[in-house]
C-alpha cells in the first residue's frame, strides 16, 4: 500500500559522496514488491562507529546485535534490510542475523562483529535467510550507488525519501557528513528513532563518535514522536571512515571538536524533522517549547505529554486554538506544575496567562498561524528555569486510514 | 453538535429512588442548547460522602473544593454544571464554585463545606455565575426528578445516558445503590474519570464509604482509558443517605461490609465500562488482561501500555490481529519484561508463545473474534504473579472527527 506524499515532505538533497564508506542496494524481494530492499555499505578499515538504539524492553535480535558490537567500537559494513523488521522471532531471528553477519564478514575478510545490520518492517516474522544471502550476494556483485538509492532502500511506509548534509572544519580539513533515515510511524524514540545512518569522512576515535552522538540525539531524535509508541527497531548508527585526514578528534580538547559536534547535531536535527515531517497522516509540523520548569527533564517530560496528547493533536489538526487541552496535557503529565502560573501561546500569541485566557487576545494571528503547515505551542510554567523542545506532528484521518487499514 | 449514538451503548437501567437523596435539574443554559444542565441532588442530614478526584496538577477549582469538602465527610448537597468546567479560569472560576456552594447552603440552612460542586465542558471559560443562581434558583423550585433526567444533565458530548445500579444485604437489610456517569473523552482517570455520581441508602460511615470507593476506584474507573487525556476534573462522589436503617458500617469487620463493599466494586465497575463504551468514535470493546508480571502495579502499566498505543488501538478498529504492535506496546512500558517469554492471545486463540508466533495457528477464530464488538487480548509476561485488567476502545476516524471539529 503507498500513500499521498506527506504536504510537509522536503525535496531530497544533494548528497556527496563520502570517502572509504561505498554504498550499494540490491533486491532481496522481502515483500512482493519490485525495488531494492537491501542495503549494503562497505566500509574501509579504521572505521569509527557510535549507535544509539531503542530502549524497548522487546527490542528486535538486529538491536541486540549491534548493541554488542558497538562495544568493540569498529565497523567493516552496514546492512540494513526493509519489509521485514524481524522483531520477536525468537531463535530464527537471531540466526537470521548471524547468518547476514557471517556471510558479509566472509566477503570482506573481517569479523562478524565489524557488521551492523538493522531490519524494518513487519514484525513476528523470521528474516527469510535464503533472500537475505541471495540479495547480499547481489549487492556485492553490484556497482556502487547513490546515497539516495539507500535511503529509498531503507524506506517502507515513507512517502518520501530523507537525507541530510552538513560539513565542519575540523583541523584545517572541511570533513563531510551525510545522514539518511527512514520513519513515518511508530515514533517515539526513548534514545533514538527506527532507523537512521550517518556517514562522514571525518576522523573520529569510537569513544568520542559516541559521546557526540547520544548528546546530539538527546536534542534531537529523543525529542520526536508521531504517536507515542516506541517502535522495537529503532537504531542511529554514524559511521566515520577518516578519509578526511583531519588529526583525529579524540576528545572535547581536540581542534575542531565543537565543530564536529556541532555539524553532528545539526544533521540529526535535520533528520529528525524529516522524520516528524513523514509522520503518519501529518498535515502540520508542530513545534512544543515548555519553559519556567523545574529542571530540563521535567521540561521534556511535560513537552512530551502536550505532543502525545491525542486531543492537542488532533485540535492543531482542526486548527482550533483549543488551549485548555494544552492545560489538560501539562497536568497529567505529572511534573511540577502551578496551574495559576502557566501561560500558553500559539505562535507568537500569548493566549493564556497565569491561569487564565489573556482576555480579548487578538484571535486574527492565531488562526493564522494555526492555518499553516507548521506551529509552534509555547508553555511558561514560571517555576525555575528548566525548557525543552519537541517536535511532533497533528494527528488525523490519515493516521486512522494508514494504521487501521496496513494488514500485519 | 451532536454524534451517532455509539454502537456499544446499552439501554439506560430502571434505577429506583434513593430514599434521603432528592434530584433536581433546570436549566441554566451554560451553552445555546435547549435542555437541563444544572443538577441539585439534596441529600438529609447524616449522609456520608466519599470522593476520588482526579491527580492532575491543573485540576478544576471544582476539583480543589471537593478535595477540600471532603475531609469534612459530611454532604448535604451535590450541583453539577454541564457545557462549562470552570477550569482554568483563575480567581473568578473559584469565586464561582464558592457562590454556589453559598447559595445553595443559604437555601438547605448548612454550611458551604456540606455542598460538593462539579462541572463538566470547555476548558477556560469561568462559570457565569449568574447563570448558576438562576439555575439553582429554578431547581430549588423544581419538582424531584427521576435519576434518569440527572444522567442526561449531567452529559456533555455524550452520545447515550449512563447509569447503573445494584444491591446489597447489610445487617440483614437490602440497601440500594444507584450510580450516573458522564464521559466519552479525555478519558484516563488517574484517581477517577470524569464526572460519577453514586447515591445508596445504606448507613455507612465516611471514613468507611471512603476506603471502600477508593478501594472499588482502584479496580474500575483508574483502569479504563480512552485516548490517554486526564481530565482537569475527574470526580466520583459517593453519598450514603443511611435511610435503609442498617446498623451503619464502620469498618471491614462491620455485618455485611463484604456484601457492600462488592456491591460498591460492582457498581463502579459497571459505571466505568459505560465509559468506555461510549469512548470518542468507539466501534469496539477492548479487554487487555496482563498476568504474569513482576508486579501488579507493573501489570497494570504495561497493560494501560497497550490500551493507549494508537497502533493498538487502530488496528483493532482494522480488525487486524497485529500482535506485534501489542509487543511494541509491552516493550515501550519501561516495565520488566522479557521477549523469549511473551505470549499474546486474541479472544482464546494463542496467537504468540515465548517470544515467538505461533506457528499455524487457526485464524479463523481470531478474526471471527475480532469482528466482534468485544475483543479481548491476554498477555502472559512469564515472569512472576502479578495481573491487571484494563479497559479501552478502538481508535477510529470517529475520535478524528469528533476532536478535530468540537470547537474551543
Amino acid at each position: 500500500m503507498s500513500y499521498a506524499v506527506s504536504p510537509l515532505a522536503l525535496p531530497f538533497p544533494e548528497l556527496p559522496a563520502i570517502a572509504g564508506a561505498i554504498p550499494h542496494v540490491a533486491r532481496a524481494q522481502y515483500k512482493t514488491w519490485d525495488r531494492c530492499d537491501l542495503t549494503f555499505v562497505a566500509l574501509e578499515p579504521g572505521t569509527a562507529v557510535a549507535g544509539v538504539v531503542t530502549q524497548s524492553k522487546c527490542p528486535s535480535p538486529e538491536v541486540e546485535w549491534c548493541r554488542n558490537a558497538l562495544v568493540l567500537g569498529e565497523a567493516r559494513a552496514l546492512v540494513v534490510n526493509a519489509g521485514n523488521s524481524n522483531a520477536f522471532t525468537g531463535g530464527r531471528g537471531r540466526a537470521a542475523v548471524e547468518a547476514i553477519a557471517a556471510r558479509t564478514a566472509a566477503h570482506l575478510n573481517c569479523k562478524p562483529s565489524d557488521i551492523f545490520v538493522a531490519s524494518t518492517g513487519v514484525i513476528g516474522v523470521p528474516l527469510p535467510v535464503d533472500k537475505a544471502e541471495a540479495g547480499l550476494d547481489a549487492a556485492f556483485a553490484s556497482q556502487p550507488c547513490s546515497w539516495r538509492d539507500v535511503a529509498e532502500a531503507i524506506g517502507t511506509t515513507d512517502t518520501f525519501t530523507k537525507g541530510a548534509t552538513t560539513t565542519a572544519i575540523v583541523d584545517g580539513k572541511t570533513v563531510t557528513l551525510v545522514g539518511v533515515i527512514k520513519g513515518s510511524g511508530m515514533i517515539a524514540p526513548d534514545m533514538a528513532t527506527m532507523l537512521g545512518f550517518i556517514f562522514t569522512d571525518a576522523a573520529v576515535d569510537g569513544a568520542f563518535l559516541q559521546a557526540a552522538l547520544s548528546s546530539a540525539n538527546a536534542g534531537t531524535f529523543s525529542c520526536i514522536t508521531v504517536d507515542g509508541d516506541t517502535s522495537t527497531s529503532d537504531t542511529v548508527l554514524a559511521f566515520a571512515t577518516g578519509h578526511a585526514k583531519n588529526a583525529p578528534l579524540t576528545g572535547d580538547e581536540s581542534a575542531g571538536a565543537d565543530a564536529f559536534r556541532a555539524a553532528l547535531a545539526d544533521l540529526c536535527h535535520q533528520l529528525a524533522q524529516l522524520v516528524v515531517r513523514d509522520g503518519e497522516g501529518a498535515t502540520k509540523l508542530i513545534e512544543i517549547t515548555v519553559e519556567g520548569a523545574e529542571s530540563d527533564r521535567s521540561a521534556h517530560r511535560i513537552a512530551m505529554s502536550i505532543a502525545n496528547s491525542p486531543l492537542v493533536k488532533t485540535a492543531i489538526a482542526g486548527e482550533d486554538a483549543n488551549w485548555g487541552r494544552v492545560v489538560m496535557a501539562v497536568g497529567k503529565a505529572g511534573e511540577p506544575a502551578e496551574r495559576d502560573r502557566l501561560s500558553i501561546r500559539f505562535g507568537a500569541t500569548q493566549v493564556a496567562k497565569e491561569g487564565l485566557a489573556v482576555e480579548g487576545y487578538d484571535e486574527t494571528p492565531v488562526a493564522a498561524h494555526l492555518k499553516g503547515r507548521e506551529v509552534t505551542v509555547g508553555v511558561e510554567l514560571g517555576l525555575g528555569e528548566g525548557r525543552a523542545t519537541v517536535w511532533t506532528c497533528d494527528l488525523t484521518h490519515g493516521y486512522i486510514s494508514i494504521n487501521a487499514d496496513y494488514r500485519s
